[in-house]
């Protein structure tokens, strides 16, 4: 029922090239008293999304560092995923009622995944709801000796309240909770001190690492992109979230005034993601026959550094989401010397510093006007650039989030001693 | 290099109750005579295509049947299968150089699959090129003991020529080379005996088996599918050889007359064909907004008791096809009693007579009067899939293929005796 995932050999020393010595060395020394502390990372997936993407960053990292780092995804099945796709939604905000049927199945899953806990961990990690509800299930015994964290990703900034008084009951029974802005924890009557903290994108990734300009060119041509037209791109998978629709309603605003103009949609799609697909013809479909629309994605072979190669290449990436728990992909452009445009919702906001290093938008048609803005004001453009990517190299590259979980791994360890 | 597959276990008994006992009881006895035949298959795929679905039958049953039957799959890696595919195209018309570099890529393949045969038979069936030369590089020994069988399910009714003349070198390599059509030996001039055989369905496989009229109608409403609304439909991969562009356009001609019609396209998506991905995004984008236009496949969870269900429930089913080898699909519908509207090119001709038991049309603008027909004429429509369901009976059910088999089985055993 929980299986280990692999996640390679990374070296914190590597990094020092991008934020400097000086933090790394802070890190070595923080690490110094945590050396050999287990900890155990539970999630749902290992494949796709925000959190298998830190977990491959962060696990081999906190390794290299000295501690005793795992990491284990649960086999829910799909009658499983199912409810917990809808019990995250419902945490987002979308209508979605939760029936004693679908508890009960949530509940029974999560009590055979803690059953099949073998690991002793001295902290443990449970990345957003699916695998929540264990923590409740483990015997006195096991609990007393693990310090448990819960970990949400999403976006908690206007939920629906039945669901979130659901999940509230399983609170009790973590040692501490980590949402990402403030405001997320605050239709929970019952964290007594949350902690906030933001994730952080890998500079050295495939997907953020350096690329240059002819490499860059070389793969826009392979792909058949025109690289002397305008180019906007999203990067997000197919999903009523991250507003396809609205990208695409978006480019034809603008479209009407820069004739040329490029959209360059790219997703990562999960085999294993019916819903995904429905809502990749839906978007083809909508996008209909248009040579200048290009969609790009795993299943046609565009990997990690293609879409490195997308974002340099893009005169404006936009980030349309209607929520967003923090919003990884903003970063990863803003690394990229990208001026976003992106929605004035969850995590975007707190990337994204309005009108000085990108654009924050609530309509359609404001969208349209920064990304208009944006391709006829190249100067500004590219000052709006390096400002983002200032801004991502003083808040959100990996070293910091390590920082944040050495501190909070420290003083878990002091409460046990 | 080769990996078996299983194929579980059938009763030629089961057949008896579709096509009579007398036809099961000279199997049985033809069969006698070949009992503990090794029979070995090799193919490219387990998933997907006519190929592998044709030996989930055949394989089982002859093994019910006595013999000793594997079958077997070579690992060609990516790059050899885009050789492949452009071999395929090439023999079905499509313009195609074949270069030094392929061809030695193709050989060296095929070369390590003979070196990697390790099964002792007394029969080795081949299908369709992707294996074809490694025949040629079987050591002397080993080819004496073995006869071997060319099975060649394209439609070769047009080929381009130097693929054809590159394909003969390996036909003095094979005891016996099967075809569909008597046309399709034409462009060969080193086949000296071919045989002429057509594949057949399965009368008893989940696609084809009986399903009741309340059991249609559940999987329709649950794919939400307006049954009180006239359907065509077209099961076939997104593929250019299968015309979906000009299926699209054939219910567009129909629709103006017709207006509450409805079109499914119903396909099996292979996860690891990157082309097959592009060109159904090709596809959904040129059907565009239309809710009267509904896509399935098995990513989004349609299998093959959903496929059973929607030709059942089409009013029309159409086969637009370019080139079809046989065209499995069209003999599964006539099966269920409906007319096939298809293109008059190679296997398709074989199974619908024209104006009997479907319509052969040769454009687009035939096809959309043809359907437009059978539309408007119910009773008409009644009469010609009764026949279609009789021809199809009487030729291209499994059985009859398995009788094909045992007669060239005990035709090439007696040479040997």
């Amino acid at each position: 029922m929980l299986t280990s995932v692999p996640f390679g050999l990374r070296k914190i020393e590597d990094y020092s090239q991008v934020v400097g010595e000086q933090l790394i060395s802070e890190l070595k020394k923080k690490a110094e008293t945590l050396k050999g502390l287990k900890v155990l990372n539970i999630s749902s997936t290992a494949f796709g999304g925000g959190v298998a993407e830190l977990l491959y960053t962060t696990a081999p990292l906190m390794v290299n560092l000295g501690l005793d780092v795992k990491w284990q995804v649960i086999n829910g099945y799909e009658d499983f995923f199912t409810i917990t796709k809808n019990i995250h939604n419902g945490l987002q905000g979308m209508d979605f009622v939760l029936t004693e049927q679908m508890i009960k199945m949530y509940e029974e899953r999560n009590k055979s995944f803690a059953e099949n806990l073998e690991d002793e961990a001295d902290i443990i990690i449970v990345h957003d709801p699916q695998p929540m509800a264990m923590s409740s299930f483990i015997i006195p015994k096991k609990r007393k000796k693990a310090k448990w964290i819960w970990r949400a990703h999403v976006d908690l900034s206007s939920p629906q309240q039945e669901v979130v008084d659901y999940v509230s009951k399983f609170i009790p029974y973590y040692d501490a909770v980590i949402v990402t802005l403030p405001k997320y924890s605050e239709p929970f009557k019952n964290i007594n001190k949350p902690y906030f903290i933001a994730p952080t994108i890998d500079p050295l990734s495939i997907k953020n690492k350096d690329l240059s300009k002819s490499a860059t060119e070389e793969i826009i041509d392979r792909l058949e992109i025109d690289k002397n037209r305008p180019i906007m791109c999203q990067v997000s998978r197919f999903d009523p979230w991250k507003d396809p629709f609205g990208v695409i309603d978006t480019y034809r605003l603008v479209k009407k005034e820069i004739k040329d103009l490029q959209l360059l949609m790219v997703a990562s799609m999960a085999v294993d993601d019916p819903e995904g697909w429905h809502y990749f013809e839906k978007t083809a479909r909508y996008a209909g026959v248009d040579p200048s629309i290009n969609f790009f994605s795993n299943v046609t072979g565009v990997g990690n550094v293609e879409v490195n190669a997308i974002q340099r290449a893009s005169d404006v990436v936009i980030q349309k989401s209607k929520r967003e728990g923090f919003g990884l992909v903003v970063s990863e452009a803003m690394w990229k010397f990208k001026p976003v445009v992106g929605t004035k919702v969850g995590g975007i906001t707190l990337q994204i510093k309005d009108s000085e290093n990108g654009f924050l938008i609530e309509t359609t048609e404001e969208a349209a006007k920064k990304v208009k803005f944006l391709i006829e004001n190249k100067e500004k453009a590219k000052e709006m650039g390096k400002k983002a990517h200032i801004y991502v190299k003083d808040n959100f590259l990996t070293p910091r989030l390590l920082n944040d979980w050495l501190d909070i791994f420290t003083e878990l360890s002091e409460v046990t001693g």
